[in-house]
């Protein structure tokens, strides 16, 4: 050991640093697999399979543990990392390659974090949990996953206090060493969970403050509360059936090929399928691979599923390929990721732009289907931008739909920290449903046993949806700006001018920035702020309904 | 070190058992691994995606080749072996817990033998090789191969020499140093080779000896190009208009999937796709993916290689679950894996029976073919049974298919023995061609050109396409004494009889014996024996040419 630690202190930083770069490599060659068996598991892997799928997953993912917390890389890391301090690495090594030892080190001191016993604990639940989750949905009784809820709560909090206890989540040290200050008794301090959810959050969102969240939450259900109202008390909402009816899966198939491949989706370097949840998987910028689904009669899930998916996968396709396996390379965070995708489904999918290209594509595949031929773009627009409050999120339009989230985030913190109990979830969850949306929940499976994500450990994991759709706005404002003419390109179907600003403000840049406030304010030159996302649907909302 | 084999001395015969067990269990999910990387290159990776996935093969095959030579596992057979000369194995272990030591001690053995240098000259010339013969057959400039194939003889026969001096392949040992001791210079017994194809065969068809193939090819010549002669005297080959035209894919496609669940195929735990080149990945027995391909005016091609790949499928699906993981479990050797396509394709496929099932089905499947509407079961048996000899062998008949194998088979002994020098390839093969099946050869791109299989190294690997259609035909005629009516349950679409002896007497016995000599003298009460596989053919053949 100290023969390899003295080999190292007689190195140069360069070399110090490839070596670091072939630790790295391995890892994500690991990681490149396992997503590739997660890929084949979802789309083709026959059902019998199964059991022999988990032995070769878990072999990875242990092979990739054993790796990302090895003692060579944590000396490497440190060495590096002690000739930072004496500011010898500025010199040698570039903004990049500074990132991927900032990187490193968060997550070697992440991974040597977790206690063995948590870690199974988390396996364990998550296998268990979502079964008890199906149950418990499907007979909408909530007691049946209650005390698996109760167990992710327990798990969540002491992971969140390993993490503010070694401080790898500065903020949420800060607020919770700023709530202990305020607490006298032992007893209380021992109680105090405050900045728990903020840690959680950072395991998805690195960076983010919760206070920032909370401003923008609070903007956006200020805004957003009236206005559904208004667009309820409106009345009918618009016609659709210019896209209603039976659609040929096997033309939808053709259809949805065509559109991502005009947005830019490089199928030399990427694969479109059909599985039950659309997704889209990493392995490497030459290789990615998404699905959609399609369904007969819902022509219009199938293909914003498809262009929701085809925006993860310009992402993909689009990482720095310079620094390639380097984890600089891989993408900033889910609510970046989350603006790609919602920026191509929303911004442009959603718009009569893309509409006034993609329509004569429409009709030139279903030439039978009458309702498709006598569509105007206007009709096409307005069936495509309806709001109807609803049970569920993930049927949910772009307006609602971010009520949907924040229920669910107030009410991750509210158990996190100690101020709501779990056999008071549907409650709660009912009457925020009400406050925000207007909706009386029937049952709970239709209201708090919806989602998978909290049986599967996903605590702090909901604000990245409604983050990416704020940073998606803000980011195509920015575009807007940048690219003269960008709604004149996006009408002939000239996407790639979008997709190239793209790739060099967001897909290139990686994981060079310490959060994904600072690249939205590098790309777009200002703080991000909700304000361009809530006029972005007043405006829009306020001429569709007339309101 | 030391504290690791004591303990292995303290423990138990079955507690020692149990750790080699655990031990191959993580070897073969590695080689599971590896082999659905190897599935999804074919299949589906798209093409910009070779690098990485060149990246992802040579992990796991590093990986797998690190715990294959491991030190732990060397130690634990080692201990076995010791345990066994001592007599104490056999109280405790059954004999397919036996056969995985001795399986495991060859393979050991066999791993740890061959020289770094030695793999890394093989992985460079596998890769080199095969672009220099896309090259030189697409040229028809046999020069652009054969510096390569220089360098593969010396390579093989260094591997053949190792294994020599060894020991892990007795009977080569044996037929060296026989000719060694008839030689008296030191000059004359460097350059002896003899021994050293066989030593190449065993990698290939572990167990099975020269002197037997050298009977068993003697035999197929001086019957078959007799046999060809006459076929081919007697003019103008049967009928085959029933099967000729264009037959749309999609529904080849739905004929090839019907037609391999039938025979026995569980789609539940396996699939079937397209490639290039149709082949048979057995991951698992319950992830078995084969693959086939359809061209639309070759009707023939895709359903008979359907059927050959749903051989090889069965024997994949119907190996021992209850050794899942170890040696014994796995298919017995080239020869025995070939047996299984070619009694499914050849005695089953080709055969009255069959289509007396299967042309109705056709019929149903192209209501708008008039030739397969108006054919006959006679018909089609005579379509799909002529022969007509020609150039390349992927598309010979089954008579004329053994004299392309034994023109090879006779080519690589001289090569690699010393009795042929790599320039006198191309005149050597054609006057071959000539004296076996009448064939003048034009150009070499159809001559000596036209197999892969010795630029990926693949020498004395092709005897066991022959070997695996003699053992087809005495197993198919086993088969047909033990099950009664096999011929009518055949006719009426009852394949699953067959299909269930073949899993209790092949497949279920995987790697038991010794060699697949012993394998078909077990299961058909009669040691190999080629007459059965001449007789097929003469009487198949007389009848149908009405010789």
């Amino acid at each position: 050991m100290t023969v390899a630690i003295k080999s190292l202190a007689a190195m140069t930083t360069r070399a110090v640093y490839d070596k670091l770069a072939a630790l790295n490599a391995d890892i994500a060659t690991l990681a490149a697999l396992s997503s590739v068996l997660g890929w084949d598991q979802q789309t083709m892997m026959p059902p019998k399979g199964a059991d022999v799928r988990t032995r070769q997953s878990v072999f990875i993912d242990t092979v990739l543990h054993e790796r990302a917390s090895s003692k060579e890389l944590g000396d490497i890391l440190h060495e590096l990392q002690a000739r930072q301090k004496s500011g010898d690495l500025e010199k040698e090594l570039n903004e990049y390659e500074l990132a991927n030892i900032r990187i490193g080190l968060r997550d070697y001191k992440q991974i040597v974090l977790k206690p063995v016993e948590l870690a199974q604990a988390r396996s364990r639940l998550s296998n268990e949990a979502p079964i008890a989750w199906t149950a418990a949905r499907k007979e909408s009784d909530f007691n049946k996953l209650a005390p698996f809820l109760k167990d992710w709560i327990k798990i969540s909090r002491d992971w969140a206090q390993i993490k503010i206890k070694a401080g790898t989540a500065p903020e949420a040290s800060r607020i919770h060493n700023e709530a202990l200050s305020l607490l006298t008794t032992e007893e209380d301090k021992k109680k105090c969970f405050k900045g728990y959810y903020q840690a959680l959050m950072d395991d998805y969102e690195i960076g983010f403050k919760q206070s920032t969240l909370v401003e923008l939450f609070d903007g956006l259900k200020e805004k957003l509360v009236p206005l559904i109202a208004k667009i309820k008390a409106k009345g009918q909402p618009h016609d659709d059936s210019c896209i209603t009816g039976n659609f040929d899966i096997e033309r939808q198939t053709k259809f949805s090929h065509r559109i991502a491949t005009e947005l830019g989706f490089d199928t030399d370097a990427g694969r479109l399928d059909v599985s039950a949840h659309p997704m889209t998987t990493g392995t490497h910028p030459n290789d990615v691979r998404m699905t959609t689904r399609y369904t007969e009669n819902l022509f219009s899930e199938g293909i914003t599923s498809t262009i929701h998916e085809t925006g993860h996968s310009l992402y993909e396709q689009g990482r720095n390929k310079k620094y390639d396996g380097q984890p600089v390379s891989q993408a900033m965070s889910l609510g970046i990721h989350e603006s790609q995708s919602l920026l191509w489904e929303r911004m442009v999918g959603l718009g009569r732009p893309f509409w006034t290209y993609a329509l004569p594509v429409l009709k030139e595949m279903f030439p039978e289907k009458e309702n498709v031929q006598s569509a105007t773009v206007e009709n096409i627009y307005n069936a495509f931008n309806r709001v109807e409050p609803g049970f569920i999120r993930v049927e949910a339009d772009e307006v609602t739909y971010h009520l949907h989230v924040i229920l669910r985030y107030e009410l991750e913190v509210a158990l996190i920290e100690g101020e709501l109990e779990v056999e008071d979830i549907p409650k709660a969850w009912n009457q925020k449903m009400k406050d925000y949306l207007g909706v009386e929940v029937t049952e709970d499976r239709v209201g708090c046993l919806q989602d998978i994500h909290w049986s599967v450990g996903l605590w702090g994991y909901f604000p990245t949806y409604s983050l990416g759709a704020i940073n998606a706005v803000q980011i195509f404002n920015a575009a807007k700006k940048q690219i003269p003419d960008l709604e004149a390109h996006l009408a002939k179907g000239d996407f790639h001018i979008l997709k190239e600003w793209l790739n060099k403000n967001i897909h290139e840049k990686g994981s060079l920035y310490q959060s994904g406030e600072e690249l939205i304010t590098v790309v777009t030159g200002e703080k991000l702020n909700v304000n361009y996302f809530i006029n972005h649907l007043v405006d829009k909302y306020t001429a569709i309904y007339d309101l």
